[in-house]
C-alpha cells in the first residue's frame, strides 16, 4: 500500500522531469491517480513509464501549444499538438463545460493528442458541474472488425457520466472490444486459458490460447460473434473512431499510432495522432435538475434491488465499485504490484527523481 | 413484391382513419415504409396493427399536441402528449437540426411518446442536412442486467448516423441486446432452438428454448454474460434509458409502458409515456465537410477491403446493405409475408380501408 499523496507527488515529479510544466504535470497526475484510486489499475501510474518512453522516442511533446483550430457556439476542434491526452483532454472539456454552461451542450473533438487515461475522469468532470458528461478516445489497434482477422480498431471506449442524488454517478465507462487486452496478460502469467471469445488467431480462427494477441492475433468485438452481435461491438467502435479520429482530423483505424514506444506509427497516416471526443450537457437543459436527480435515485434503486440469480451477487450499478473503491484507497492507499513499483522506481532513478 | 407508393398509400389511409392529420399520417407513413424499404421489415407495415390496437386501447392520441417544455439555445424537451413516436421524434429531431443550424449543435430528449419505428430514419434526417445523427429510445422491459433475471430494460437502441462522400452514409443503428425479439420468433416457427447467449429461462436459468422469453424468461443484454461483457451491454441499455427516460421525464426500466396492447403498464410510474432521444451536430462544427467526406470514404474503403476471414465474406460497412435494399426495393418493389399482408387486409376491412 502506498499512501496517494506520496504516489501523486512521485508522478508529478516524473512528469517534470520530462519537462511538463507544474500546471500540466500535476493534471496529467491527477488523471493517472484517479484510475489508481478507483480501482483501474491498468490506466494509472503501471503506464507512467510508458508515457515517459513515448517522450524518449520523440513522439510525445512536453510542452505542447493546445488549441482550438475550429469553433461554433457549441463545437470545437482541438490541436493537442503532440501533447499528453492526459492534459490535451482535460483542457478540450472544460472548453465543452464552458460552451454548455452558455448554450446548454458543447462537443470538443481533439487531434493530434496521446493515450488520455481513463475516459471516466474526463466525463466527471462534467458530471461536477450538474451536467452529463461524455468521454471517448481510439486507440492503436488491436480489434478485428467483424468477418475479419485485421487488426483495425482500438478497444475504443466509450463513457457516459451522469449525476444522481443520494448515490455516486453513473458512470458507464468501457472498451468496446469484449474483453480488455490486459486480462490477456492475467491470464498470461497465470499460464490459464482464456474463454472462447475474447481473441482470433493470426489466421483469424478462434482461440483460448492467451498469448494470440502478441502473435499476431486480434482482438473481437463485444458480441465476440456474428450470432452473438459482435456487428454490434464492431458499430460501436466505428463511432468512436469516427468521432474520435475523422471528425477532429486524428488518424483513425489501423493507423492510430501505437501507445507503446517500440512500435513504429504505420506509413501514410492520414491525420495527427490518435484522437479523442468530449462532450457536456446541461441536466437543467433539459428538465430541473432535482427532479432528474430524484429519478435517478429511484433508477439506480430499483436495479439495485433487482431479483438476482445468485443470491450473493446483486445487480452493479455501473460506477458504483469504482466509487467505493476511491474512497477505500484514499483513506487506505494504493495497492501497487511489485513489478509495477520496480518499474517506477527504475525510472525513477533514470530521471533523477526520488525513489518510490 | 408490393411496390412502394402502393404499400405507402395504403398505410397513410390507415393513419387517416384513426385520426390522424393528413401531415401527420405521411410522416408516419414515412418512417414506417423507411423501415420496409431498409429490410428492416419487423419495423415497418407489419407494426401496423400493434399501433392501431394502441389507439384502440386509448393508450395512443391520434391528434397529439406535441411541444416544446424546456429549452436552452441546444438543448430542448419535448412533450409528445401521447402520440406517434413516428410523429413526435421528426418533430423533435427538426428542432435539434434547427438549433445544430444556429449554435452548432442540438438536442432533444421526448417525454410521453410512443414507439419511434427504425431509429435510423431519425438519425438519417441531419445526415442529410450535413450533420451527424443520433437517435435513441428506451422500450418496453425484455432484458435483465447482469447478475439479475428481470426484465427491467428495453432493446433500447442506439443510433448514429455519419455522412460519407462517395458512399452511402455510415448507420450504425443496434438493439443494445445480444439478440432481437424477431429472432427468437424466427427460431420458434422453424421449430428450432437458439444459441446460447441470447436469453435467461424464468428462473434466469441459460436456455436455448426459442419460447423462453415467451414463458416470462429475459433477453441478454449485448455480450450474453459477465465473461464476455454482458455488463457493457447493460451500461450501454442504461445510457439509452437514462437520457431517454430519465432525462426527459418519460419513464424508464421496468415502468416503461408496453408497446403490445394486451399489457397493461405497471402501476406507479414515475413518467409519462415511453422516451426518446435525438441529436444533430453539423460536421463543419468541427472541420471542413469536404475533408470529413474525403477521410470518412478513405475510412469504408480501407475497412471494406479488410482481410477477410472466409473469403466469401467481406466486411460489411454498417448501414450499407439497408442502403442497397432500399435501392432494390424502391426498384422492385417490397416484400410481404403472406401473414402481414392478411393482418394488413383484417385491419382495412375494420377501419374501411380499400384493402391492399
Amino acid at each position: 500500500m502506498i499512501a496517494e499523496q506520496r504516489l501523486r507527488d512521485f508522478t508529478v515529479k516524473v512528469f517534470k522531469a520530462i519537462g511538463c510544466s507544474d500546471t500540466d504535470a500535476d493534471l496529467a497526475a491527477d488523471v493517472l491517480l484517479a484510475a489508481d484510486l478507483r480501482g483501474i489499475d491498468s490506466h494509472g501510474v503501471a503506464r507512467l513509464s510508458g508515457y515517459v518512453r513515448l517522450w524518449e522516442s520523440g513522439r510525445l511533446n512536453p510542452k505542447p501549444r493546445v488549441r482550438v483550430v475550429h469553433e461554433t457556439p457549441t463545437t470545437a476542434t482541438v490541436d493537442g499538438d503532440g501533447g499528453l491526452g492526459l492534459v490535451t483532454a482535460p483542457f478540450a472539456m472544460d472548453i465543452a463545460i464552458e460552451k454548455a454552461r452558455q448554450f446548454g451542450s458543447g462537443w470538443v473533438a481533439i487531434r493530434n493528442s496521446n493515450h488520455f487515461g481513463i475516459a471516466g475522469y474526463h466525463a466527471l468532470k462534467a458530471v461536477a458541474q450538474e451536467m452529463i458528461g461524455y468521454a471517448l478516445t481510439n486507440a492503436s489497434p488491436l480489434v478485428a472488425p467483424t468477418f475479419s482477422s485485421e487488426r483495425l480498431l482500438g478497444t475504443n471506449p466509450i463513457c457516459y457520466a451522469f449525476p444522481a442524488g443520494s448515490y455516486p454517478p453513473v458512470v458507464v465507462d468501457m472498451a468496446t472490444s469484449a474483453a480488455a487486452n490486459g486480462k490477456l496478460e492475467i491470464a498470461e502469467r497465470a499460464g490459464k486459458r482464456i474463454p472462447d471469445g475474447w481473441v482470433l488467431d493470426v489466421e483469424g480462427q478462434p482461440t483460448t490460447d492467451a498469448t494470440a494477441v502478441k502473435k499476431g492475433g486480434a482482438l473481437l468485438p463485444l458480441g465476440s460473434d456474428r450470432d452473438h452481435g459482435s456487428h454490434k461491438g464492431f458499430g460501436l467502435s466505428a463511432i468512436v473512431d469516427i468521432l474520435s479520429g475523422v471528425l477532429s482530423g486524428a488518424n483513425y483505424g489501423p493507423w492510430v499510432p501505437p501507445f507503446v514506444a517500440y512500435l513504429q506509427p504505420v506509413a501514410g497516416q492520414p491525420g495527427q495522432g490518435i484522437g479523442h471526443f468530449v462532450g457536456a450537457m446541461r441536466v437543467d437543459g433539459f428538465r430541473p435538475v432535482a427532479d432528474f436527480k430524484a429519478n435517478m435515485d429511484q433508477w439506480i434503486t430499483r436495479f439495485k434491488h433487482a431479483k438476482r440469480v445468485d443470491e450473493r451477487q446483486s445487480v452493479i450499478i455501473p460506477g458504483e465499485p469504482e466509487y467505493e473503491a476511491a474512497l477505500d484507497r484514499q483513506k487506505n492507499g494504493i495497492p501497487l504490484v511489485e513489478a509495477v513499483q520496480e518499474d517506477l522506481n527504475k525510472l525513477a532513478s533514470k530521471l533523477g527523481v526520488d525513489l518510490l
